[in-house]
C-alpha cells in the first residue's frame, strides 16, 4: 500500500506581463498558487494547487500546514475510500471550521491538499483523473464528496442515481474524447488592452479556430463597455459567441443599467455582474437580462451557496471551480447538484484548465451535461510539466497520470515552502 | 495631530475549563483573538480584536501583517475622517480581495485592524466609543462606513436620513446609559454540561437578575434537546425568555424536524439551525417556526449576505458581531441597514461584550432599535484591563475611553507576536 509520508508547501507567485490578467477590479494581478506536494514511500508524488491573485499566498500556505497532517501516514488508495468523510472532518473541524465556515482562505487550503490527494491517487492508479473519475462505481463516486447541508436537495442516494441513470447513454458521449473539448479565448480582451490590441487578439482567435472568445467589461465609464463590445461584436460576425465578465465590478444598479445596455450586442453570457454574495441580486438580473444567461462562480465559495444560486435561478451558467470550492470533491457536488436544475456548467478555470480539461470530460460523458466550451487562458503554461495542449479551438484530451497540475521543479526552487510536520 | 508609528500583532489563545463554550459543533473550543495594537508617538495605545475559537489565530495575524501598514503613519483624527474609504481599500485590494472576496480569514484580520483604529481615536478624544458615536454628525457616522454593494437599498444619503430622523427622539431613548442595557446568560446552557449542572446555572442566572437564558442543542438525539430544553422551561417559569441556539448542526430537514418539535416550549429565538450560508433554507425556517424568531449572524461575513437575509425576510434576529464582519465599520452598516426591516438587532459577542456593550447603546439611542437584551458570556472577563460589568442581569454603561478591547500586558506577554513592517 503506498502511503503518504510527507508534505511539503509551496508558495508560487509568477508576474504577468503588463495588462495581462487584469479586470475592472483586479489592475495587477500576480498570478498564484498554493502548492501542496504529496509523497509516498515509493516516490509517487501528488501536486495540488489553489488558485490567487499572488498577494496572501502564504495565508493559503500557513492553513494548509494545519490541515495536512490528517493525511500523513495514511495509504492513498484507503484515503480516497472515504474521502467524502475525510473533507468534513476537516473543514468541520472543531476550531478551525469558525475561520469560514466553508470559504475564503482555509477553503482554499482545503482545494489545495484535495487536489493533491487526487493527483496522488490517479498516479498511483496510472491514469488520467478523467479516467480514474469514469471508471469509479457511482458508489464509489459519491463517497469521495461531502453532501452535507445538500440533504434538502441532494442525497446520496439520489446522487448516485444520476450517475446511473446516464450510464447506458455515456457511449454517445464518448466521442468528445477523440474530438477534444473546445475551448474559448479569455485571453484576447483583457480589461487594460487598447482597442488595436483587442482587434488583433480576436482576430488571432478566430484565425485559431475558437469560436468564443471574453471581453473583460466593468468600466467606470459605461460608454467604453459598449463601444469595445460592440467593436468585437463587429469584428467576429454574428456567429462567435462573445461573453463579458465585469469580474464584480458594478453595483446592482449600476449592473442593471450596464447589462442592459451591452444585450444589444448579444453576449452569450454576462458574468460576475456584482458582488458574489448577492444571490437576490443575480436573481434579478437573471431575470432582467433572459435569454443572456448571467454567469457566476470563481468566487462562489462552497456548495451551500451554489444550492442557493440554483434554488433562486439566479445562475445560467456555473462557473464552479475546483480550485476554489474545497478542491475536486466540492466541484463534483456542485456539478452533480446542477443536473437537476437548466443551466449550463462551464468552470473558472484558476487552474489554467489543468485540471478543469479533466473534469469538462466527466461532467459531459458521466453527468450529461452539454459539450459547450471550457475557458482557456496560455499565460502560465510554461510552469507546468505537462501543460495543456490546445489545437485548433479545441483541448487536447489529457493521457498521463494525474491531474495535470505538477508543476516544474525549477518554479518550486525559487519558491517558499515549508514541511508538513504530523500533529 | 497623533500619528500611528507601531503596529503590533498578537496571537491570544485561552484555554477554557472542560466544557465551557462546547456547542453540538464545536466540541472543545479555545476562545482566542487576533490582536492588532496600534501605537502612536505620544504614546497612545489602541487595540483591536477578532474572534477565533483557538486553532488558527495565526492566520488572521499573518493576513494583519499584509493590511497594517496602509495605517501606519497616518494621523488617527485624518484616518477615521475616511475611514470608510479606507475599509473599501483594503477590502478590495487588487490582489488580496481574492481571498474572500469580504469573508473568512482576511475579513477577520480587517475587523482586527478596522476596531484597534476606533479604539485608538476613542482614546484619543477622551470618551467611550458609544459617547464617540453618538457625537458624531449623522454624516461623519456615515463615511465611517463603505456602503459598496449596499446601493440598491441602502445609499449614503438614506443612511444620513436614517440617523438624522432620530435626532430628536434621542432623548427618550438615553435612560438606558443609567439603567443599564440588559444582558442574557448564555453560559448557563453550555452543550456538555448535565442537566444537574444546567439546572444549577438557570437557577443562579435568574437569582443574578437575569431574565433570559440560552440552552445549545443540535443534538444528534432530538429528544435530548427537548428533554432539556423542556427541563429549562419549567424552572424557568412561562415569563424568563430561553434561547435555543444549535450552533449550524442541523441539515435542513432535520432542522425542520427539530425546530418544531421544540416550538413547544416557547422559546424566544432558535439560533443557527443550519448552515449559516443557506439564505433560502433560513427563509423556509422562518415561515415555519414563526412567530418564534430565527437569529443567525455569528458566521454571517458580510453586509452582502446581511442584505440578502433582511431581503429574503430570512432572519428575525440580526445577530452582527464587529469581530466577525469587517469591524465596527461594517457593524453600523448592518445596523443601519436594519432599521429598514422588521427584525430586531441583538449582536453576537465574539468580543464578550466588551465593543457590543457599546454598540448596543448605540444601536438603542441613535437608531431605535428596541431595547433588548445582549449576550454574556464571563470566561474571558479577567483578561481585559477594563471588563464589562453585570449587576443585576444589566450592563453597566461603559465609562472609560475607547473601546473596553485592551489586553493585560501579562497576557499579551505570553503570546506569539509580530511587528508590523512599512509596506
Amino acid at each position: 500500500m503506498s502511503q503518504i509520508t510527507a508534505a511539503r508547501v509551496y508558495d508560487a507567485r509568477f508576474d504577468l506581463p503588463k495588462g495581462v490578467g487584469s479586470d475592472a477590479v483586479h489592475t495587477d494581478p500576480q498570478y498564484g498558487y498554493a502548492v501542496t506536494v504529496l509523497q509516498t514511500q515509493d516516490g509517487l508524488r501528488g501536486t495540488g494547487i489553489a488558485y490567487t491573485l499572488g498577494g496572501g499566498t502564504n495565508l493559503i500556505c500557513e492553513a494548509i500546514k494545519l490541515f495536512a497532517p490528517e493525511v500523513l501516514g495514511r495509504p492513498i488508495e484507503e484515503l480516497m475510500s472515504e474521502f467524502g468523510a475525510v473533507q468534513k472532518r476537516l473543514a468541520d473541524h472543531h476550531q478551525l471550521r469558525w475561520l469560514g465556515p466553508h470559504k475564503g482562505v482555509t477553503h482554499a487550503a482545503l482545494a489545495s491538499l484535495t487536489n493533491a490527494c487526487f493527483d496522488l491517487w490517479a498516479k498511483q492508479r496510472g491514469v488520467p483523473l478523467w479516467r480514474l473519475l469514469l471508471d469509479l462505481p457511482p458508489e464509489a463516486l459519491v463517497d469521495l464528496i461531502d453532501l452535507s447541508y445538500l440533504e434538502d436537495v441532494l442525497t446520496r442516494d439520489e446522487a448516485i442515481e444520476i450517475l446511473k441513470n446516464r450510464l447506458s447513454s455515456r457511449g454517445e458521449r464518448s466521442s468528445v474524447l477523440q474530438e477534444g473539448y473546445p475551448g474559448y479565448d479569455t485571453s484576447a480582451g483583457w480589461f487594460q488592452y487598447s482597442e488595436d490590441k483587442l482587434r488583433e487578439n480576436v482576430e488571432r482567435a478566430m484565425a485559431s479556430g475558437f469560436t468564443a472568445v471574453k471581453l473583460k467589461v466593468g468600466s467606470p465609464n459605461p460608454d467604453r463597455d459598449v463601444r469595445r463590445a460592440a467593436m468585437v461584436r463587429e469584428l467576429a460576425g454574428p456567429h462567435l459567441q462573445i461573453m463579458l465578465d465585469a469580474n464584480q465590478a458594478w453595483s446592482l444598479p449600476a449592473a442593471k443599467t450596464a447589462c442592459a445596455a451591452l444585450a444589444s450586442i448579444h453576449p452569450y453570457w454576462i458574468e460576475e455582474p456584482t458582488h458574489p454574495d448577492d444571490i437576490l441580486g443575480h436573481q434579478t438580473l437573471a431575470q432582467l437580462i433572459a435569454p443572456v444567461k448571467v454567469a457566476v462562480g470563481e468566487a462562489v465559495a462552497n456548495r451551500v451557496l451554489w444550492k442557493n444560486f440554483l434554488e433562486a435561478g439566479a445562475v445560467g451558467v456555473v462557473q464552479a471551480d475546483c480550485t476554489r470550492l474545497a478542491g475536486i470533491s466540492e466541484y463534483l457536488a456542485v456539478a452533480i447538484l446542477a443536473t437537476k436544475y437548466p443551466v449550463q456548467v462551464i468552470p473558472h478555470v484558476g487552474d489554467m484548465g489543468q485540471i478543469h480539461s479533466h473534469l469538462v470530460l466527466f461532467n459531459h460523458i458521466a453527468l450529461g451535461h452539454a459539450r459547450l466550451f471550457l475557458e482557456y487562458i496560455p499565460h502560465l503554461r510554461e510552469y507546468f510539466v505537462d501543460p495543456v495542449v490546445i489545437e485548433n479551438g479545441k483541448y487536447r484530451t489529457p493521457e498521463n497520470p494525474g491531474c495535470g497540475t505538477e508543476i516544474s521543479a525549477h518554479v518550486l526552487q525559487r519558491c517558499a515552502v515549508w514541511d508538513v510536520s504530523p500533529d
